[in-house]
């Protein structure tokens, strides 16, 4: 069977595996106070150039952004995101769970679009009865987008001058942020840095057996940090499985390779896809494939091929996803060619 | 150094590692719906001869505090726990931020008194103001306890009477549970199963990387189980990791073979205390040592052996732990009584 | 100047101070265990026609929604409302404070579509990722709408029909349900009674100095009520303030004249407008006006009337609301009709 | 029947009604934006000799002390207060509720003990995990306290000597402040306002049918405070009610003499109690009598008098609570001393 279902259905990249088996039996102090982490956050610190910068490892995508967002957050903020965000959608609630609503803008291929963003602002603050509405307190978008999409750098800086211009976080979930540089034109991990508030560098689907990194960039670190992950039931007792992880992740650019690989491989599927007369759905230059199929054909391909239902698109026709990763293979590549 | 300050403190034991590595590469589903979580839970129910169990891995202590304690409260309630208990002191108030009061009656060496728990509910509820009161809506208890003593099969018994006559649930909380077993005259894992209506099997301390397994024991499982880990910020995305593990965990009886181990570790370097005339501070069976130590005593030993610092106790003496682990080597033990 | 800016501008209607007055120094129980508090539930018991009514007094609307929706919902639920719902834009984020997201569905002059609510719950069921979302658990609607707009008995019936089908709650927020009522053809508000699995009959906005009571149905009161009344700081201590106006609304059939008066003198209103040629913006029957009118226009009406700004119209044109209310006086109706 | 059984069980004083009255049919902006409000704040303002003091007016007490509260803490922040305090104790939760620990510390006769206090911080900030444990983020003291007992100047000067130290608000539950102030030897109204970072002045127990004002007297109001007033449902719609009220409340002194009024009652049937040898329970100066009484004798005085039941003593004695109020009559008293 040919696995294209999702970018989490493996363990960690070898690499990865070799540090976690290389310092198992070390003893290190809890809580991610070890040598490990410090590695592993001096050579994000580096690859970013920011020194400054304040790193902190979860252990998943909805507590990162659950934690982030609610340590960022006064009690009557809300944060700001497209109706399509992850945070919006798909993390049964775990923003609203914390107190804080999730103000929705449209999403547009899952981007959020700086005119209506500034719009929104510019009605916010206008309403004579905004003290009685939730304030917005912090523009969350994700990089790729759920659909695989890029913001360019102009629309990132275009939402971040908004953002200071109103004096709010610009947070970036970066759970596929390898996968979304490796496909820019533009922009770079440093750039992302430089542009966000806060954002976090996703380890669970790009080569970690799980793991995020947040890094706040502007000496913006809320107070009591660690007390707050604890708090959120985020904080991993044995630590420095994230530091070892990411260190690995960090070193001879792992990270940045693994992402060029898996869209590499993406796009090898998409030339093939559109040579072969399919209609992709979604446009996206990342590791995520949206593509229409026709209902017979689904047939055959689900006797091979474990891939994404995405959703019905006409009565004999089904858009699916088809995702690649780190730990795609050239062979598995070129299985699913043959097959399509 | 010799590391004998958690039990926390290495990765986890090689047969874990061994079932990591071996299905790293394996594609599985995400979020717990895999061959290895089946099979794990599948052992668990065996082990605690209890088919009906329905069982739910998470990755960490307080993590899977505050899910399961937030998911069987109502909001009127409040869960019960000794003043001393992790829920009520060392969870950075992740109850509380889950909108739940914990209601402390008195530790006595870490354990609930019975007849004390019974008059805090029979006051509650003789109490006019009850109504204006948080409601006792569950017990938790660890087992082992946070200073490492044990409750006996009847002091069970009783405060799973009282719970049941007051129709509210008993949560046992296992983050030590084979350090306890192991030390328990009359206690198996199965009586533990029989007594809680909920407890948690703690895999961090005991062998695995991380991860506790949640067994609900009498078809008492919260609606939307699921959503509500998500919504905790606690699904893990590549469940299949705390399937493995749990898997390795509970073949061949390794879990309990990791606390008889750390357990016989520890009666060692407690009789060589004694025969050394020191004073055992806390007396308990499991494999945690609480002992006084004259301070100067204790810079030579700094040199060579991390502790735990625990408090002051005169002006020349302090109490320190030494905890065992699965990862305690003879070798390390051997040398421990050398310098005591 | 004459006032028609909102329903909320005055104290109580006399005959509600006379009673505020005649028991000001009358002794009684507090938290509303008295007999005022009894004899307005059993007046509204009657007017319902439905004797195992439970009733509960609570102070505002917003409070109201909150305890409502909260003691209603378990965790993993959410409230279905209107995107322009009083709970989704005007209540500071009361509702996800207390941890429930609001899911919302397009709103039709400030109405669910039937149909799009049921097509919102097939598509959530059938979502293979509905249980890493909220669930649906309560639909919200207000009646009269936060635009003066009604539902017919067929829809709020149809509304009924898909919440019993879903088994959650339907939640009627009746905070001018007077008004309402009063130009509804054909719903009583026995008939509101039937529909809702719970609602309120509004009194700040009808007469009272302040005051809501909430109405369960169907023997479907959550458990500890007082307790999670308490819990959300809504628990007044001199309930009976609550039961003396809320006898005294439904002594006499004061609730419905007056909400009969104020809509007279809003089609009074409505007549004029529309005979000397301006322009309604949303078409409704109950006691708010929405209409367009020339800026010039509204330089010379706000020195003698005060009435709501609603939004931009055009360059030249503004939208604003006339409210009338109980305390709206014949001459001050008049009066407006000379000046506009 | 003699009523003294709690300083709530009647409407408010005449004067007040008469203002309510007077002002009823005046049409006001809602929310608290009226000239009452603003006029009753310039009174408090300058009562307390605070021009820069900022005065929000609430329902409730419980509500008060849970928006407070929520509003100047931070997520990892708890509040210290007395084993015995309200917030511990009978407010539901709610506290918990908005997500914050409730700090215990011993209570004695319901005050905290300024050693005790230290001792607590000075540990907590000693303890190697208080990263892992709730910040005490807030001292929440009652003046009186809920058994009737005062703080002397001294004792207050401390703790809030302590709150600066370690820069901390001290937070003082003024819901019965006019009973304390009138029975306190060496404190003012202006006092509590140069000590407290925040505190407020009841009004449901003293004068008024509802009402709390908060005073922040450090320019230290937390942002967006209208709108977490909306939050915690706690925005009165006509908040010219509670201006109208306290404005009566201070006009001509009234608070201030409500309070002598109640605490004379008082002094005389605690002079009757001591003089008919009946044994004081808890002594206090304030308006609450706790007093042992044989339960024979109780069984006469229940036909005439409504009083608190307290506790039981033992098996013949009980301790009720005898409390006077602003309505207290001295008929009532005289009627009380003889059949005492």
């Amino acid at each position: 069977m040919l696995y294209f279902s999702c970018d989490y259905a493996e363990g960690c990249h070898p690499k990865v595996l070799e540090a976690l088996t290389r310092t198992n039996m070390v003893s290190t102090p809890g809580y991610g106070e070890d040598r490990y982490c410090e590695s592993a956050k001096e050579k994000i610190r580096e690859s970013i150039n920011c020194p400054e910068a304040d790193i902190y490892f979860l252990v998943g995508g909805t507590q990162t952004n659950q934690t982030v967002i609610d340590s960022m957050l006064s009690n009557y903020d809300g944060v700001v995101a497209a109706a399509t965000g992850h945070v919006a959608v798909h993390e049964a609630g775990a923003i609203e769970y914390s107190g804080h609503k999730v103000i929705t803008v449209p999403g547009h291929a899952g981007k959020i679009d700086p005119r209506e963003l500034r719009q929104m602002l510019v009605d916010h603050y206008a309403d004579e009865s905004s003290e009685h509405m939730v304030n917005p307190g912090m523009v969350y978008i994700s990089y790729p987008t759920e659909y695989g999409t890029l913001y360019s750098k102009e629309e990132l800086e275009a939402i971040g001058a908004i953002c200071n211009e109103y004096n709010i976080p610009l947070f970036i979930d970066g759970a596929r942020l390898a996968y979304g540089l490796a496909a820019a034109d533009d922009l770079t991990l440093e750039d992302i840095a430089k542009l966000a508030d806060v954002f976090y560098i996703g380890g669970t689907k790009v080569g970690a057996l799980f793991g995020e990194a947040v890094v706040f960039t502007k000496n913006n670190t809320p107070k009591h940090m660690i007390t707050q992950i604890k708090q959120h039931g985020a904080l991993l007792a044995k630590g420095r499985l994230l530091g070892v992880q990411f260190d690995a992740l960090f070193t001879d650019n792992l990270y940045m390779e693994m992402g060029k690989h898996a869209v590499s491989c993406a796009n090898t599927i998409r030339k093939e896809l559109v040579n072969k007369g399919y209609q992709i759905y979604m446009e996206n230059p990342t590791n995520q494939i949206f593509v229409v199929m026709e209902n017979d054909k689904l047939d055959t391909l689900s006797k091979e091929v474990l891939y994404g239902f995405w959703e019905k698109y006409d009565d004999t026709h089904t858009v699916i996803r088809i995702a690649t990763s780190w730990a795609t293979t050239e062979a598995s590549v070129e299985a699913l060619k043959k097959i399509l």
